[in-house]
């Protein structure tokens, strides 16, 4: 994974490919896209440009406008401006083969979004149709026991419907309680108005209805729509498929009906067509298939994380951020050059886990180490004399420090046999009733040894503490400085020695 | 989620549902099990024990030897004795209906693994076998860029496998490149030696097939000997279904042609039926379908990671692990009580990996702050006496903390006009090059003041260092203690002060 510590300059160009190696040589690419505008296909170029900025590669967008005669005619204008790379999304394949053709021709690789293109040489890239299907129609039969009679709404024009609906006849076949009452087929040039309409006559035929199940965003708006007209809301549960912002704002409304949808990140799949071209550039093995796993988002669930759009969503389910298929070493070297993080994958967030805890276990050693480290170093008792030592006291005093500060001393006073012990509070920020309490029971303790302490560097606030505190001071000798309280322990020194039994 | 800080045990007890609150009265189940041992069953008891033990619940295992007749005598068995819940696994449901209705009846609670029970008080939980077929049927297709020759083995005389079967027809209608050679049938009584001479024959029948499907792990071990015996392991891919301790150590094997298989965790089935019934009991909401849900498992993850069990898979794959369903907080208390850790649940990965790495984050605030507080105290330098400071060195001093020394000491000598400094080194364990140059700047540095330095606590280990570094030590000087040192600084200071011009 690329980090910190990454590779020198050098070491990167090494490990590059060769297209990708030459800085002077900037690789192009185009996307050519069939759909109009909309919230999906934003995120989905908005996902490849990322992606080709991340890999140092310039992205060309050309606007198809939904006509296939001129998609043709832009992948030959493409041909001529000499890219290296075209990207074909949401085209009819059968129409644009000639024209990818010519462009394979050309020596130009080429990726498919959405779009079947009968070729060996063309990955295709799209939604895992099947598994749609699959985990809609799933959902609705577990949500439901397995019992639900339902208003089914699809088209077969489109491919991705037709696949759709083959696994709603699985779960159909595997779940004997679920009774498809009707099935609403939109034209699908109106498709959200006619099913409106459609769904509205549907309602009031099928009372017994408590479930609409409709296979794309348009049909489930659509859907959604007659329902809110119906005044149904409370009796009917509606599935869908896809998630845009608009989406995720009506599935949180209050009181909406639609409790469940399935979809992938338009933004992941305009990443993995980049990706996808960039390897074949590089000469990497690319399989013809590429599949991006749809994933179940719920209701509870947006509601839960207050959820309200496509960015929120993806950060809270990064399984629906980003594809894990076609990820190189040189990619994310391309990346960390760029300036971008390697995203993480879904295969990866275990690992990812397991070494940040990793790293936490190796944080609370260290921590430990220095929290005994300050101990040690925060109890520096020092013999600045015969039978004289020092004690400067810097940081705040805890229970645990001043067990410590009481050990060390005690273990000094007799080491170096100490007459006096000068304590330095100038270094200690706050002095409260149990550091108070600490310090005079290591003073006592020191005079049971036969030593007396100075305290010095009491400041004017901490001496009104320690007489707020109601502390015992009686006893107790203080000086100014530590100068001072060396002064006054050698001067009592002398007379300790002047007093004692001459040899 | 459970957690060190914990509840109290009135805090558990009270936030316990009844039957699990009184620890008197123990709650008994039974698992009455109609499939004869096995690697699947015995990691399916195995992690119903464990789940039981973590509830705090009885659990008493009763084996039907496969025959229908002796489970329902079995669950009759469990009504005498008074049982709270009974887990019926893998019998034939329509023949154990009417004992079940009498368990219901008696107010026992009942939960079904891989057995259909048409009632809707029975919670039913099986392997996903929609998703089964359909991960396996993409991994051949997507691995074969849909192309592929494939002879196929499986059944339909078993539930999952007509499941499984269908997922493959629409993986086989929606890759038209996917060419069905042959299917094979096999008796199930002796599904594996079948296989196998029937594979043999369509190995020689079929030369161009170059996959084999086959959708039990029975079917895929009868046909890896087919391959083996035919010596086609080169030109034959395996995919499968099912995962056990054998099945991992055949598709590891070198030269081994199974490449795929998909699989739910036994054990976690076991569980879930565990968790399942103690719902039903605690008076939950329960489903009537807990779908468990299939991983797809290649030969490549197998070998990359050298896992060789379903317990290392299980530790690699986390996802296999445990299903997601029926947790409840009280059942987070009930482990804590009874020393079992909570699973980390798939959903809940990113969500720990995001508290972990906040966690990391305070920990490296923390840690700054404590090297800070180091860095502080590890340079005390006190004034003993007028004109005379001291610096107690202690612990290893980095170019960060020599740093900090040298400021912190000059702006001391200014501070307090000091004549002399005593840098005592008794506390430094290691002088290198490094060390030894910092002090050697600081003393010059300290000269340039209008102050001395002596260095005092030189070891003799770390003379003989400074010395075989080729430091040069010429105009410095040194005594062997604090004491010495500041007796010098004084006798020097009394020169000092009488060679000044008197005021």
């Amino acid at each position: 994974m690329a980090n910190g510590s990454g590779f020198s300059a050098e070491q990167t160009e090494h490990n590059l490919p060769l297209p990708f190696r030459d800085r002077q040589q900037e690789i192009v690419i185009t996307l050519i896209r069939g759909l109009n505008e909309g919230a999906f296909m934003e995120r989905l170029v908005g996902g490849a440009q990322r992606m080709a900025a991340g890999l140092g590669v310039r992205l060309i967008e050309l606007e198809g406008n939904g006509e296939q005669a001129a998609m043709s005619q832009l992948v030959a204008e493409a041909i001529q401006q000499g890219v290296h790379g075209i990207i074909v999304s949401h085209g009819v394949g059968e129409l644009l083969l000639p024209a990818v053709r010519l462009a394979l021709d050309a020596g130009i690789r080429v990726v498919s979004i959405d779009t079947v293109i009968d070729h060996s040489a063309v990955p295709e890239i799209e939604q895992d149709d099947l598994a749609i299907g699959l985990l809609i129609g799933k959902s609705l039969a577990l949500r439901h026991n397995g019992e639900a009679r339902v208003i089914y709404i699809n088209d077969d024009v489109y491919a991705p419907l037709v696949k759709r609906d083959r696994l709603w006849q699985d779960v159909k076949w595997r779940y004997s309680g679920l009774y498809e009452l009707t099935q609403i087929r939109s034209v699908t040039s109106t498709a959200m108005v006619s099913t409106t309409q459609a769904l509205g006559a549907a309602l009031r035929d099928y009372p017994e209805a408590n479930v609409v199940l409709a296979m794309w965003n348009e049909l489930a708006n659509g859907a959604l729509d007659a329902i809110e007209q119906a005044g149904q809301g409370e009796r009917i549960e509606v599935y869908g498929v896809d998630c845009t912002d608009a989406d995720i704002q009506r599935m949180v409304a209050p009181g909406s009906p639609w409790v469940a949808t399935v979809a992938t990140d338009a933004a992941a799949m305009g990443r993995l067509a980049v990706r996808t071209l960039a390897a074949l550039l590089a000469g990497e093995a690319v399989p013809k298939y590429l599949l991006v796993e749809p994933v179940l988002i719920t209701q509870e669930f947006l509601r839960a994380g207050r959820i309200g759009s496509m960015d929120e969503l993806v950060r809270a389910l990064p399984t629906l951020a980003e594809s894990e298929f076609m990820w190189f070493n040189w990619m994310e070297l391309l990346l960390e050059r760029n300036g971008q993080v390697m995203p993480l994958l879904n295969t990866r967030v275990v690992e990812a886990l397991r070494e940040t805890e990793a790293s936490l276990r190796v944080m609370v050693a260290q921590q430990r180490q220095l929290i005994d480290t300050i101990t040690e170093l925060s109890t520096p008792v020092v013999p600045v004399h015969d039978h004289i030592l020092i004690l400067p006291l810097i940081g705040t005093i805890d229970s645990r420090r001043s067990t410590q500060i009481m050990d060390s001393l005690l273990a000094s006073v007799q080491q170096h046999q100490a007459y006096f012990v000068i304590i330095d509070i100038t270094g200690v920020p706050l002095v409260d009733t149990a550091v108070a309490g600490h310090l005079m029971q290591a003073i006592r303790a020191v005079k049971l040894l036969g030593a007396e302490c100075v305290i010095v560097g009491v400041s004017p606030e901490i001496a009104q503490t320690i007489i707020g505190l109601g502390i015992d001071v009686q006893g107790l000798t203080a000086r100014g400085t530590m100068q001072d309280g060396i002064a006054y322990a050698l001067a009592r020194q002398g007379l300790r020695q002047r007093a004692a039994p001459q040899p």
